[in-house]
């Protein structure tokens, strides 16, 4: 079964509700989501991973996500990056998809910014990376909070949080464009696992 | 007089009351603006610069923009960029301000790209770049059309147009946003010109 | 068989030739490689694309490369990109790979914003990119001119390239790094394409 | 007299090298230079900022450096900026002047990527970022490790350093490059406080 894992840090819990989206995309798509918090994943010890590592490491697909802080990726998600690099050396995330989100409290903001260190990223793993696959919104109506990409994002997924609960925020179309890209990035994962 | 000059691309008209609201903004800080669209300026002959690249070579702060055509600058700019490479060669810009602002149909989209592209063209004329200092709004009331930075810019401008007639977009919210940040530039030009 | 097209703009032949190597690996892995300079694609007419813009439709995957002028993607590329608007509408390359290289005269320079430049690009068009797939150097030696990946790309492939002519730059070890990019898209798209 | 503050994370002392270089710099243009490690800023405790933010609050321009890991600026780094948000939220920083340096084992590596973040952090703050200010090398004989700027950056000072110690490592060109960025941001610092 095509397993794809999302590993995310949320500061306040908007960020896991689009982590949540993109993994209930990936089981509609047929395909098994771990998802895990950047915090879970153990420092690994002489260079030995263990824990969540190893879903990683059995993982299709892999995907990043974090709110955009101060212009780019958190410090948490940054240490589980910086915990990557044995991996890294050994170059065991080869030719695995990755993706990328971000969550702020501006419409636009840095999030592009963000995307770009994931991209970064994922290039030093040698992953490749899938964009959203759904056009932007052409009129003002698309841009309504409930309406899948209203910010008009490509590369990954945007979402946006009002200063209210994650009970109410990121709106429905945010967490409509995490699900459709966490199906995206099932379905590509699993073509590519099929051939 | 402090001088400060605008070079903008704009397709269909949208980009160009962008940069018109800059230029305003300019003036009501009490410097003057030269407003120039990049189609203006002929390409160098012999290395030798004419027209509007000495109001360029004249100006304390030179703001670029254009809209975010498939994910970039235009290519309309970027011809005159790179018939800017005599000027860059000669480091003839060396210590001015620059800015810069990016219209598109998406709330966010890649127009943060656009200003990478024109921060790394102003870095590359070893220009100083200006900011935008305005906060982002704190609440959704602030992300209405008519409410400066809507959409959270930081490094430059941002607007976005719906299809419709220049004569109605960007929205007034976009167009204060241009006005505040060319009053910025050209205060900034003139503190540093006083020096 | 699978089809591999590279697009590129050359200025003075030293990115042509390393969009020739690209190819090059394109074929040593069994593949069909297209190459065409940006030049070659003619403006679509009544939004009807003829030429080279058929194989691109008909291809498994679009390398993208040019040098890095003024910080960002050539004008003449970009010429190209804007002219895919129509192809972008209609979603005509979704789930095609990409890939991207640069040439420089600075070892480093501003390639990465290049690649940035045509990543958002690709995004736009729903492409899924491939990165360079091959470690930096880890040692003085493997940064030699004659050593693949010198200066340690990672999102794709790198060139440099000193002011002499095409016969002799770039360097040996940058037209092995966009063969063995090119092998590696060649692979990945075969085996995206066997699915 | 003009203050200028260097704040660095160096995981290994080559990147506190290259700081130390700038901080050198810094005080060969006759301005003071106060160089702190990332990890020497304390978190706020409800808010309220001392020890070296003090002297932050007191320069005329901050300069942020780190290594490049995984492409991005470190964790280390990443925790001061996220703990600077509440003077981002008062705007503490506004209009002072900025710049970035990054340190990697490779020539080109993502170090630019790093940059782009540190310019993002610094639009938030509403400040004003410093170009590097100096012409790539021209030729071969220019990109020898003793040659300032050999890697061709332009948006800050860009240092590479090989598997060997400190004392070693960043070579002297890279050195140069730090000082002269640092004298380079004190001058203008100076010239903007005159005013």
């Amino acid at each position: 079964m095509t397993l794809v894992a999302i590993v995310y840090h949320s500061g306040f819990g908007h960020t896991k509700k689009q982590a949540e989206a993109v993994a209930e995309g990936v089981r509609q798509a047929g395909a098994e989501a771990a998802l895990h918090a950047a915090e879970d994943f153990p420092a690994p010890e002489n260079n030995q991973y263990s824990g969540p590592w190893d879903v990683l490491a059995k993982a299709d697909a892999i995907v990043f996500g974090c709110p955009t802080y101060m212009g780019s990726v958190t410090a948490s998600l940054k240490v589980f990056m910086e915990n990557s690099s044995g991996v890294w050396f050994q170059q065991g995330w080869k030719d695995k998809l990755a993706g990328g989100f971000s969550n702020s409290g501006s419409l636009a903001g840095d999030k592009l910014n963000t995307l770009q260190d994931l991209m970064c990223f994922a290039g030093q793993h040698s992953m490749i990376w899938v964009s959203l696959g759904m056009m932007p919104p052409g009129d003002e109506a698309g841009r309504a909070p409930d309406k899948p990409n209203r910010m008009g994002g490509f590369l990954g997924a945007y979402a946006q949080s009002n200063n209210v609960s994650p009970e109410e925020a990121p709106p429905a179309g945010d967490l409509e464009t995490a699900r459709f890209y966490g199906s995206r990035i099932a379905s590509l994962a699993e073509r590519m696992s099929a051939s």
